[in-house]
């Protein structure tokens, strides 16, 4: 067989096992959408049916086979096999390494733990919950094991969301996010604009849903979003999901926050542009996925933040807004519009954070979970860890572990290494954004006239074409000439932020 | 291993089989209700991906050997695994028997002759369409054969939709019934009262779809439906699918034909009861399935016709719908309205048609298609047969095949024997009906009151919790202690529509 044989081969089983997934992933989306209540059980065993076709198909022998031939003539393959080879070799290992017996555990593990999560939650009660952290800490490091990572555990988790990504970039990145955010938020909270941006955000009250929606998909729509390759509904948290030809994202409406489901469908619009981004006939291999959370994260966060939240967009939609809520928005002018829209206040609740304080809940994450995996930390320290490093990071200290170390889901299921892919996605964000503002200095010019096309031809051509070929950190560095830092995202904050609140 | 234990593993991979198939139909609910428009590429290739892998669960070896188990000691079976096992058995042969080559070649067929029916009714061109029906018809009957059923072809197409029935039993059915349904049609149409309920219907204008969507939503769970085990949604044509715990109907709107989204809806709100009435622990055997398209067929029209188009029923839900549209029926009495809803008009398309002249478009069609199957009737001379029997029956004569032998897509893909459902569950609706009267004699009492409890419990305990263990005919005979017989059909139509139109 030739080597374009076998990689032809390889893809098409590959893609088998990928378009498998893909319904699974719309089981999930309509489970959140659609699903009539009394459903869930029908639709457990739906998913579950599903799984086992698809880790059926993922497992493949045959695959399992081609990898081998490809790797052995590992010399003569394209950079582009040699991509396709990488990632279905990751998904290969990952679906044949892991004993049938150690994933029932780990399921099982996860179901329990949300429920044991939930309960601690709800009775703030962490010492009920400790246990269950400790068994998804355990079962985390010998899946680790498994998949040869023994020693690297955390680097594991970290390259399990983000490939390539390393416990120590993580660390140098974040200590220099912290060393300058830390005093630039709290000059911010001391400014008395904080308090006018707070009360500017609370004059936004009667809005109606059916106009809130109008707006939405006007906005989104105008971003770039491709409503006859996706779609947009309701879901009690705000997601996107699907790829290629069909996305899908969901909001949440609430008549007395408009900014929340503006702001979240613009947010999801980023990551709908990236997937709808990919090539179609890719889809599935190295060529046709996402480079990451981190990098996925850098596409929401970019619309919503530096396109969305600057005085160049609204000048642009601000007419059409007060158009379609003339009474809502007759008490509110445009500086505090603006305000309302970068408003800054910390806050315990990682959720509830606003654009500025939102990395120092991630520093405060990844400092934690990583010290659990060395040991450094035990988990019935955790509560008393959890507040010192709120105090010193966020300024505030939690009074009870509901608004502490209980408040995310994450770790509930044994998701640890997902929080950084956040916080990366910003600085990705804010440094890109800088190489976009040198590369076209008109481009809020643009955004003024409701013009966003060369904004998304950059992401399309720089990033979303060019699927799993690089890792995240490889990508910036050949898009932004310079590796990732957090200079950039620290730049751009005091910008925006410095002005409206210290200048 | 006990027959239990064999019994339980049956179940267990019938079961599994099944489930993959409720995922698909999920695919397909989605398609009609939400699918991009740019994404029909892509969910093919979902389509695909799952029907591979559901047929390979339908043919699973183990599966043959369960059953080649249980059928050698069928004795000692218990009336339910032998159920089981018979139903099991007939969808395991459908898996397994037709050669793979034999399954393409019938797919392409069915997509190729699906285009060049929709391209000959467009072009009016008969011509274009009868090489197709040539070749469907063969195919139609391969099937057959690789099935067993050689020299019985189209009883294995009725069989197919209704396990157990034959040609000679549906012609004896359909010439009886005919012969008493044609003059009373012809007695209806020419009473002056059929104008007046055609200005009675044309007087229904500009209902609201917000208040239809209410209303209708209103009727439904009234009716029984349970919306916490279901949803109702909009698509192009209307349907039900799912099963169980998951049923999902759609409808569609039009301002100015409001009667059509409820009744179509109420329609599908009695296949909905049957498919949420089936034990859900049971669901993909013979326990948990319906009992065949003319049964289920039977509780969409008993529900729409015999229920929702009596006086009763509008004794109740007639000031309901007058507080939710007081302009539009400002200019309606109570007269019209019961006039407008039982409105009857010979038109040349089926699916335009009332429930009295519905039967005898599918009597023509069987008429038809059993001598296509014969080899009586040639398909070169399908318009001509059709103007004639149109004549005879309907009482019209089509002057383009376009409202004569092309209006329907069902023999474009080749479903064949389909049609006879429809009529056959008018039949049993209205066997069940008189059954129902004697039981109840206050039944009409009920629904006057708004309440259809007892009937829907009638139903779930004679019929939905049966699952398959009966066929259609065998049940019919159980529940109302005679054979299945169209004069009960007669009678209810005499009843109903000569007070109306002849008295």
């Amino acid at each position: 067989m030739t080597t374009e044989a076998i990689t032809a081969e390889l893809v098409t089983r590959v893609q088998r096992a990928h378009t498998l997934g893909t319904v699974g992933e719309l089981l999930g989306w309509d489970e959140q959408v659609n699903l009539p209540p009394g459903a869930a059980e029908q639709r457990a065993g739906q998913h579950a049916a599903l799984a086992e076709v698809q880790h059926a198909a993922a497992s493949d022998p045959r695959i399992g086979e081609l990898l081998a031939l490809l790797q052995a003539r590992d010399a003569l393959l394209t950079p582009d096999q040699r991509a396709i080879v990488a990632h279905a070799r990751r998904d290969y290992d990952r679906a044949t390494k892991l004993p049938a017996d150690f994933v029932r555990e780990k399921a099982g593990q996860g179901s329990r733990g949300y429920h044991a999560w939930a309960r601690a939650k709800a009775a703030d009660d962490f010492g009920g919950y400790a246990p269950v952290l400790e068994k998804n800490l355990e079962l985390a490091k010998r899946e680790a094991g498994y998949l040869g990572w023994s020693g690297r555990e955390y680097d594991y988790m970290l390259d399990k969301h983000d490939p390539g990504l390393t416990t120590a970039a993580t660390e140098k990145l974040f200590s220099e996010l912290k060393r300058d955010l830390v005093p630039l938020v709290r000059a911010i909270v001391a400014s008395p604009r904080a308090a006018q941006a707070r009360e500017a955000a609370a004059k936004l009250r009667g809005f109606p849903v059916e106009a809130q929606r109008t707006f939405l998909r006007e906005v989104t729509a105008a971003l770039g979003f491709d409503y006859a390759r996706g779609r947009i509904d309701v879901s009690l948290h705000p997601f996107c999901s699907g790829t290629g030809s069909d996305v899908r994202m969901t909001t949440r409406f609430n008549v007395d926050q408009p900014l929340d489901a503006l702001f979240s469908s613009i947010h999801e619009t980023g990551h709908g542009l990236y997937e709808q981004g990919l090539p179609v006939a890719q889809l599935g291999t190295a060529l046709g996925i996402h480079a990451g959370m981190a990098m996925h994260e850098s596409q929401s966060r970019l619309w919503e933040n530096q396109v969305a939240r600057s005085r160049a967009f609204w000048r642009h939609f601000e007419p059409r807004w007060r158009e379609l809520f003339p009474v809502q928005t007759a008490g509110v002018n445009s500086e505090e519009l603006y305000l309302a829209v970068n408003a800054v206040e910390p806050t315990l609740i990682r959720v509830d954070a606003d654009e500025v304080t939102y990395n120092l809940h991630i520093v405060l994450r990844f400092e934690l979970e990583q010290k659990l995996f060395t040991g450094e930390l035990a988990v019935r320290d955790l509560p008393a860890a959890w507040g010192a490093a709120s105090r010193e990071l966020v300024g505030l200290e939690p009074a009870t572990d509901r608004e502490g170390v209980l408040q995310d889901v994450h770790w509930s299921d044994g998701s640890f290494g997902y929080f950084p892919s956040y916080c990366l996605g910003n600085m990705i964000a804010a440094q890109l954004w800088a190489c976009v503002q040198r590369e076209r200095p008109e481009v809020e010019e643009d955004f003024a006239r409701g013009d966003f096309a060369w904004l998304l031809g950059w992401l399309r051509g720089n990033i979303h074409t060019q699927g799993r070929r690089f890792s995240a950190l490889e990508l910036v560095q050949r898009i932004t000439g310079e590796p990732l830092s957090p200079r950039h995202l620290v730049a751009y904050l005091r910008e925006r932020y410095g002005a409206l609140y210290l200048g």
